[in-house]
């Protein structure tokens, strides 16, 4: 289901009702951050700035000329202005106490800007309503997630994962067949990590052979129409040793217990603890160094996060993945992954592909 | 060859020399920007900052714990200090005036941050260094360009360029050859626009599919080590038409013009005027809408810019494209770019595909 301008309508109007309650309140928000302009008005260029106005009249866009066309076809609804200087343009119609989004607007711009109208820092004012998904949102991370599933089930039917491939070819592979299943793009790098290597929570994938009796850690996503899925499994070449069989069940029972505490209203350091006592119960709480998990959205990274950093309770509606891992620095880890919408009739899993061990 | 602590340390040697004769003096320079930290010390970590000083002895690096063994391997020759919130922690250290990078840290991050120190804004220090690439720079563009030039070579060559293929196959084929050739990521999404998507400069490739008479665009590059290439070449599928032929003569002579004027000193405005002047004679300067070109290095642009946006003269040892255009909506366009370095006997061509237009 494509996004509509009455979705980006609503969320104009959703943001309106939290400008009056601002302390100050705020005649107008200036967007310059391009994944929430994108949110808010559905534009995708790399130049842009959206002003949303207390009097939904005023709202506007701005873009430069490179974008004629494409602003009229993606943000029909809202005048648009064409000037390059996006943010001072927009300045420019804004009257009374305009917010500004302090961590998307640098040092040297707010500079720039600020003789032009009396500038207000605010905080996350549209990432906070970005944590909770609209059905047209939801509809896009499903389809994200399922071109993953897709496209790892056909890795693993054609035999990629094999000894003598190497990391960079399986990572390539996938996200190939990726594309061929419908992305627009990846969602970020893919990882692909055999033997020693899988030990490492964040590795690059690199020319090193896959062998028997490797764990063959893969973290990857699809990205559909702007919305990322995020996913993480973990294969055997051969019959798993005893180890290997050890620490995938408890990070199998860690990511269970993670699922199971996605409840609307939970603290979300709760969240990660319940998913951590599993693994610190096994003796292995010093191999997992990360957090439990993160949102996902139109970035791959966003809030909130599910972890000893974070803060808040976690939102119905919320799309967050759940991903513990056990890393053994010199033999090998695991991380088992998946992105699901917390509701409070229980979490609904978006990544479906299985979480047993596959032997290959 | 690979860049080693040496190749750093002289390029913090030569900012250190920049600090001085800033106005007012700086005690230290804090380098938020990744690029330039890269640039100046060697690391590639996602969390990091740099802290370069009047007293050598007194340089650090910060990164958060996931680094720890990276950046020992990369920046072992400085201080490294393990702390998540890095910008605070080298300030932490620094005594005097120190500057950072007014358009790298957020208004937000800024008023975190100042009353930590006496904090003076700069703008592009670091950035104008990194305008005169040195010899082990060089070494590794001219490699980026090489893979580029093999991976269209054998795209060439393996007939994927014609009649019935889409746009996207032909740019995920590109790809993958690049990477089959050596280069650890794209340098950017490549763009094959066949047919009248050939006239739109930017084209997204699509599922569009390449016919008999179609110009096909494609500008892509390899990034090797973390140094970009970029690319163009404009092809045809049978025999090109009059006026195929005609735009394709026009943009390269003046894309040869273009390059002709690449001399130490000369006023980047004048040669963008230089190419222009070809097109405009010939009819076509309504169809070039952007500007002749940009620097390229350890991003895909930087300074100069060559174009009517631009200001100031070209360096010896600058590296920059030369890409002019002839767009001709509904129809199709042509666009030729090459890569260069700037040199007083003359530039060194980097991207070697031969520029004939090539019926296939």
């Amino acid at each position: 289901m494509p996004q509509t301008t009455t979705d980006h309508a609503r969320r104009r109007d959703t943001l309106r009702a939290a400008l009056a309650s601002h302390d100050p309140a705020l005649d107008a928000l200036l967007v310059t951050d391009l994944d929430n302009v994108r949110y808010l008005a559905g534009f995708t260029g790399s130049n842009g700035a959206l002003l949303v106005a207390a009097d939904p009249a005023a709202d506007a866009i701005a873009t430069d000329g490179r974008y004629l066309t494409q602003v009229a076809e993606q943000s029909g609804d809202l005048r648009a202005i064409i000037e390059r200087d996006v943010a001072k343009a927009l300045l420019a119609q804004a009257s009374g106490t305009v917010g500004f989004e302090a961590t998307a607007l640098s040092y040297a711009d707010h500079a720039r800007l600020a003789p032009e109208a009396r500038l207000v820092p605010t905080t996350r004012l549209v990432e906070k309503l970005r944590e909770v998904k609209d059905d047209g949102e939801i509809d896009l991370l499903r389809r994200a997630c399922a071109i993953s599933d897709q496209a790892l089930a056909a890795l693993v039917q054609e035999g990629a994962i094999r000894p003598g491939a190497t990391e960079a070819q399986v990572a390539r592979r996938l996200e190939n067949l990726m594309y061929e299943f419908g992305a627009e793009a990846v969602a970020f790098e893919t990882i692909a990590a055999a033997g020693p290597n899988s030990a490492i929570p964040h590795h690059r994938p690199t020319d090193a052979v896959l062998a028997a009796g490797d764990f063959v850690k893969i973290d990857f996503g699809a990205r559909f129409r702007g919305y990322h899925a995020d996913e993480t499994r973990t294969f055997v070449l051969g019959a798993p040793a005893a180890w290997q069989q050890e620490i995938y069940d408890v990070v199998r029972a860690a990511q269970t217990a993670g699922r199971e505490a996605l409840v609307p209203g939970a603290d979300v350091r709760a969240i990660d603890g319940a998913a951590r006592a599993v693994i610190e119960a096994a003796g292995y709480g010093e191999q997992f160094l990360h957090g439990l998990g993160h949102g996902v959205g139109v970035q791959i990274h966003e809030a909130p996060t599910l972890g000893k950093l974070g803060s808040g309770t976690l939102s119905d509606g919320a799309v967050v993945t759940v991903e513990p891992g056990v890393y053994l620095p010199g033999r090998g880890g695991v991380r088992i992954e998946d992105t699901l919408v917390v509701r409070a009739d229980g979490p609904e899993l978006l990544t479906r592909t299985t979480k047993d061990l596959i032997a290959l």
